[in-house]
């Protein structure tokens, strides 16, 4: 019987596992996962960090037990792969205390990213990574009081609104000059660092040197800091160790995959945060490690395993976080990707308000679009609001996979009411912005 | 000096006088405006009477004086423009006791909507409109306690929150099998008449036959209702009567134009509610009677009449209502309107949540996309939900607009974070669905 096995079975793994299953009743299906969770979602560990919820088995939605009885597929939870042979098709797992050999016929490599180390360690050092670790991870931080955070990206902000609402002081040292840096362009940026200043005591343009003492010191360029624990969230790398001398690794660091995620070794597969893409405003080579993304490459892995034609047509960068009451998203480029790319770039910036005038509860948002200078197509988008900057980033997120120009953006026929939006929509008022040169309602 | 004459201050009348003024600064601008206000919002008349807000200029997004100082335009308000003569190009205007004559080289026609009347008329039959008329009809509709809608679309529906929320009764008779059967298919529309008929007594598939005692009576084909006053909402007409002999009407009964809002007289215009486009779709006439059509339909009328070219792209469509927690939004064609126009239709409905499992607070929210069944490119979408339709909505006019397949939507690279979405969004499942046929997450 022909044999595929999945190593990781996060979003990627399960998905694709799913696909091939489906599309291949009588493919013999393994998934090897290292923890005793799949098809979860980290995404949810500050918010159980916050306390939202206790019941850990809601990081998963579906257990091992639904995909072999349900789904047909040999999920073998507890089993880390240790050794992968893509010549001999060979894999060496470690379950319990055994060593056991796996053959492949086709392999898919999903075994997602991996937090970025710094060199010190220590048992008040933490790292926020893997769901089956979330347990453990919020009982040792609730009984802490004050805990530096290294790192102001969407991990450092969800923690340190997570470990706010539970009365905790927070300090975050930030190299970059603003929070969120890789996400925003510093005028939108500065927005949230102004709002997650409020609350957090902000340490920014440092560079971390060192963490002692087990995690309680932090030595930066600038100062010393006394914690009681310190969490690193300094970002995340593919998790190819197990592969990189076998197979082509791409510019990012990332697998390198073409359109069918297949990889440079004949039946072998790579998606998911290990899975290197085409940028499709850009064409060059980017890396994307968010949970909708490892879920489409999963799509079409399993369903070019199973035989169907899908193609992947590439990344945006879409990404979206939330501090408090703002929910703060991107997707394509910023001004500062786009300078990297040598496109040269027009903006348009709006404030508006997500109700009308005299509608109850009208909360703040604010638009900013990026064209590509002459050709006036939209390239990238950054919203922060209060409410409805969801479908607004994803209507954006389409508008840019499809290469609408301001014009064509101006002219998209939104729907108007008045307790959910101005009958100028912010996105169309942006839109026209770039498109007229004329600000205003 | 070149003269340009707008009939009617409404969203189209002064979008339009903005941007001619903007393109051609010498160019003399006349607004006749029969009522008190202009650039002004009926759209929040059910609001004013729910009585969510009680300063009737919040109406208003500019007022007269601000055309007039800042923008340079003539505003003339309280002037009813009785009589037109597009081929002398003179106009007769009642402006307080006295009839004046303009001229014009240029003229916009923005009159906009009027109610269908009923044959009845009396003190207690009431017509929600303009307003200019909110104040009074809230006064009085304040003081009943028992009313009869007359009319399950959009309007009735929003007016029966209203009035709901201010504690009277309402009994609301309808045509059609269902609530808002204009908007919805018959699938989506049962789940917005359930809700409506925990806080209404509902008539349905019931015609009216007269309404009598001036308000106080209602006659339908099924029972006699007493009442203490009559509100009719059964749909609008638009407000051609000043000319139409003198130009060619559309199919759809409103003013044909072309693609540059151009009437088929030479220099008369028409924009807004009083005039038809062409459906993007269907390529067909099409009447869409909603605020942002009618802004957009502005902004190109004034960009011409001021000698930039711009074209009006068609309609769609779309619009969006509330009702208590349900927003309802629909875009593109329903089914029904597609077997209508001859296409065949595949379409894929998916009930879903609008946060992660563990989030607080999770709402319902409903999908459903319509498209062509060969092509598979997606005609029509309608959302029920309590949070995040407007966005979603919007997204999907973008889509239709563009052409996108189902397979194109599905792979829009969406954001997720687990407080605003799923990480298979449930417009990402909906498209999924119609491209695969599979359901489920
Ligand atoms: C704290 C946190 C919050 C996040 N929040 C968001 C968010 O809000 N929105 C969003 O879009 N994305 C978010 N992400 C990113 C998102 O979780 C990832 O993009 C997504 O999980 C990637 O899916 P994947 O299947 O590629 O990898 P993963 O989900 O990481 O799954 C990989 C699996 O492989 C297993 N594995 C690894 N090596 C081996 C081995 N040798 N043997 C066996 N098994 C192995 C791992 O145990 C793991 O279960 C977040 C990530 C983290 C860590
Ligand atoms: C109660 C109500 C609620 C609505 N809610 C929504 C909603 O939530 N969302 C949405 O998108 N749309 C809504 N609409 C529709 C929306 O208001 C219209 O599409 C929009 O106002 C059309 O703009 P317009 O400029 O074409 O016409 P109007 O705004 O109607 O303006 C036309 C103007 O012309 C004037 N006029 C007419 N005849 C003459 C004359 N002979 N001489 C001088 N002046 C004249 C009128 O007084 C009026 O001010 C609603 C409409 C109503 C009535």
């Amino acid at each position: 019987m022909e044999k595929l096995i999945i190593i990781g079975g996060g979003a990627a793994g399960m998905t694709a596992a799913s696909w091939a299953r489906r599309l291949k009743p009588d493919l013999d299906i393994t998934v090897l996962e290292s923890t005793k969770m799949v098809s979860h979602a980290p995404c949810g560990i500050p918010y159980f960090t916050e306390g939202l919820f206790d019941d850990e088995s809601l990081f998963m939605t579906y257990t091992p037990d639904y995909f072999i009885e349900k789904r047909k597929i040999n999920v073998k939870i507890n089993s880390i792969v240790e050794e992968v042979d893509l010549k001999s098709r060979i894999l060496v797992v470690k379950e319990n205390q055994d060593r056991i050999k796996y053959e492949f016929d086709n392999l898919l490599l999903s075994m997602g990213a991996k937090p970025k180390k710094i060199n010190s360690d220590g048992e008040k050092i933490f790292y926020v990574h893997h769901p089956a670790e979330a347990t453990h991870l919020r009982q040792k931080l609730w009984g802490f009081n004050r805990i530096a955070i290294i790192g102001g990206g969407i991990l450092g902000i969800e923690m340190a609104e997570a470990l706010r609402a539970r009365g905790k002081r927070v300090i975050m040292i930030h190299r970059g000059k603003y929070l969120l840096n890789k996400m925003l362009d510093e005028d939108m940026g500065k927005v949230v660092t102004e709002k997650v200043s409020s609350e957090v005591e902000l340490r920014l343009s440092e560079e971390l040197v060192n963490v002692e003492e087990g995690g309680r010191i932090v030595i930066t360029d600038k100062g010393k800091y006394e914690v009681d624990a310190t969490i690193v969230a300094i970002g995340v790398e593919p998790n190819i160790d197990l592969v990189k001398n076998q197979l082509r690794i791409g510019e990012t660091g990332a697998i390198w995959t073409d359109d069918h995620m297949r990889t440079s070794v004949k039946g072998v597969y790579a998606a998911g945060d290990v899975a290197e893409a085409t940028n499709i405003i850009t064409k060059k080579p980017d890396w994307v490690p968010f949970a909708p993304v490892a879920n489409k490459m999963g799509f079409v892995a399993g369903n070019n395993i199973g035989g169907k034609n899908v193609i992947f047509p590439g990344v945006l960068g879409t990404m979206i976080t939330k501090f408090e009451e703002y929910i703060i998203g991107k997707t394509g480029l910023t001004e500062v990707d786009a300078k990297k790319h040598g496109l040269k770039t027009v903006s348009a910036t709006v404030h508006h308000k997500t109700r009308a005038r005299y509608y109850p509860d009208s909360k703040d948002i604010i638009v900013k679009l990026i064209a590509e200078a002459n050709s006036m197509r939209i390239i990238g988008a950054q919203i922060i609001g209060e409410e409805e900057v969801l479908g607004r980033l994803n209507m954006l997120a389409a508008v840019i996979q499809k290469g609408f120009t301001a014009e064509d953006l101006f002219f998209v026929e939104t729907g108007y009411v008045p307790p959910v939006n101005r009958v100028w929509d912010v996105v169309t008022l942006a839109a026209r912005k770039l498109y007229t040169g004329v600000g205003g309602e």
